[in-house]
């Protein structure tokens, strides 16, 4: 039994989190499976775009409660565990921004906490029109601190304070609105249209895409002045690519570009 | 006579400033009042959340510009005196967002200058829908650069550019839709609202909200990296907070908790 | 034969780009034009406001591709040359917000690559309602990195990502939504919208507006604390004006300022 899947076609691989009567709960184990998964990915040229969906009522509910309170059984009362556990989280999330292909989360359902987190985190999201996203670990007496990093990064100060303190839940169309989804789309056409816009990333030169998601996150963290000396140096880093020669010289030619 | 209020239900303690005929404008005397509010509320364990509001036609009407045109008498032409002004009033500023319990501005009539300040200071607003707010020193040649302070870390540059140099005055939709304030709604639903807000965060666990307001203001100003690694302290941290194990069990055990 | 007209009337400089048959491309000669222009303005105590617009189909469609491709020629392939070209645009970026007035994009057409990273990196931008905005340079290979560093300073993370890696146009309503223009307004409006936008910033106090532009970006890049007290002196800088102490008097005095 395994609780991620993945699926490969046309470039594009799909992790299909599957531990529905757990609400893909970001367990130890689910943890591990997603980091290596996006490892595997990483180093595979094959892959052009990530969809990262759920099985069940939920797209991910964030961590496992259970599994948590289980560690405090340890004589440290589990603070060993909990750091690690958050350590090993956090850089599963990174991981999601260090890697080459945009990772776009396919939302359904519910995104609680560290499930609100993870579509906070992937480079985009899409989700269908009834989700609802919220970081309500204050209403157990656990304030979503390590969610709030990646919903900070997406979307107001006054929204986010709000849910943070108030575990409110939004609605997909506020989550629209707000930033932190891409667009809610029809329940019905959830897959097709998170497909399409995989598919649309998959057709462009994956050296641009590579270089341009590097960039992106790292020039966000710069000042003005050295955000664009770095990016400058991206520029000629990226023109001087063979296959961007040619996908100038395809579009001055009005020409599909053969890339290599 | 007292220029501000205070008074304390249900584990909220409501601020009223009160000097409707200067539109309670920031005098030195409510900078001071202010000030020694939120000092005395930041040490009372009884309070978990503060409204701010204010009497009269505005909710705050940005520094007294009487008493600083007087200080312009002294000596050094008031230098001295602005510098010190200035510091009072960013003091104060932090002072809400430093000290651990949620504020909330309930905003009507107008919020200007040091007032729009205000609102953009506190960690929630919400306003009656026929309040204006504006950062309109610019029209009497004092540009309002440490407003813009505030406003800057709440709503997007092309808008705060335009506000702050054209002095054009919004109102409490697009005050919504631009972030500066968490809703608008109908003048008479304003009471009953922030009140609601501040009661449903009354409900949470004060030792969670203290460390998750103070965790959101600190990793705002962190690279992610480092806000990850610090916010994963802050969860630990959280985590082994007695109330906090009752709270997941509670939850766990689907029964209401028993907080301490 | 000359590609930049500057026409100045009422405190207000208009430069109008007028290449349309290469759609106002940032070749060479537009951005020594363009740095030149602000350089001039930048020095003229005349000017209170800018404005620039293009003649043609489109405001701007970014670098000039033929030019770079001719670039290629060189014996290192053209990569002194794209440094200087991605320096001297960046350059040119900066110039708008490091000059002490006020720039408008007045915007039709299209504005795509490093024409959408000027509309990005005008202080304010008005567009007509059928304008179009693309960071598309990642279709012909060539990920927009360096549009991508004004492109993140004015919209969200989410839409910032699909835009830049998608090559997906927005409209001008969209545009508006994201904060990547202050509004879209009717084609036939376009003009006039700007220009009293221009003109309601003319009518400020130049000094004032000056400071205060200044201390826009220079804050935002500062943590809250240092953004405090860098402003609290900019605002006593503010105060020691004699037209700032004549325009609160006159506001005191229910009468109109009268400035030098």
């Amino acid at each position: 039994m395994t609780i991620l899947h993945r699926n490969d076609a046309a470039s594009v691989a799909t992790l299909t989190m599957d531990a529905p009567e757990r609400l893909n709960a970001l367990s130890d184990d689910m943890l591990a499976a997603l980091t290596s998964a996006f490892d595997d990915i990483a180093a595979d040229a094959s892959v052009r775009a990530v969809i990262l969906r759920g099985t069940g009522k939920a797209f991910c509910a964030g961590h496992d409660l259970k599994e948590m309170q289980a560690g405090r059984q340890a004589p440290d009362g589990g603070a060993a565990y909990f750091k690690d556990l958050f350590d090993r989280c956090a850089t599963m999330m990174q991981r999601i921004q260090s890697m080459p292909q945009p990772v776009i989360a396919q939302v359904h359902g519910i995104a609680t906490a560290a499930g609100c987190q993870l579509v906070a985190t992937c480079d985009m999201a899409i989700a269908a029109d009834d989700t609802r996203f919220g970081v309500n670990g204050v209403n157990i007496g656990l304030f979503c601190s390590t969610p709030m990093v990646a919903l900070t990064r997406n979307i107001g100060r006054k929204a986010a304070f709000e849910m943070l303190t108030t575990g409110r839940f939004v609605d997909a169309r506020e989550a629209q609105d707000l930033g932190l989804i891409n667009r809610a789309v029809h329940a019905d056409a959830l897959e097709r249209e998170t497909s399409e816009l995989a598919q649309s990333i998959a057709k462009k030169l994956p050296a641009a895409v590579k270089i341009g998601k590097q960039a992106f996150y790292a020039q966000a963290q710069m000042s003005t002045a050295e955000a664009y000396a770095y990016a400058g140096d991206v520029m000629v880093q990226n023109m001087l690519i063979a296959d961007t020669d040619e996908g100038i010289n395809a579009f001055l030619g009005k020409r599909p570009p053969n890339w290599s």
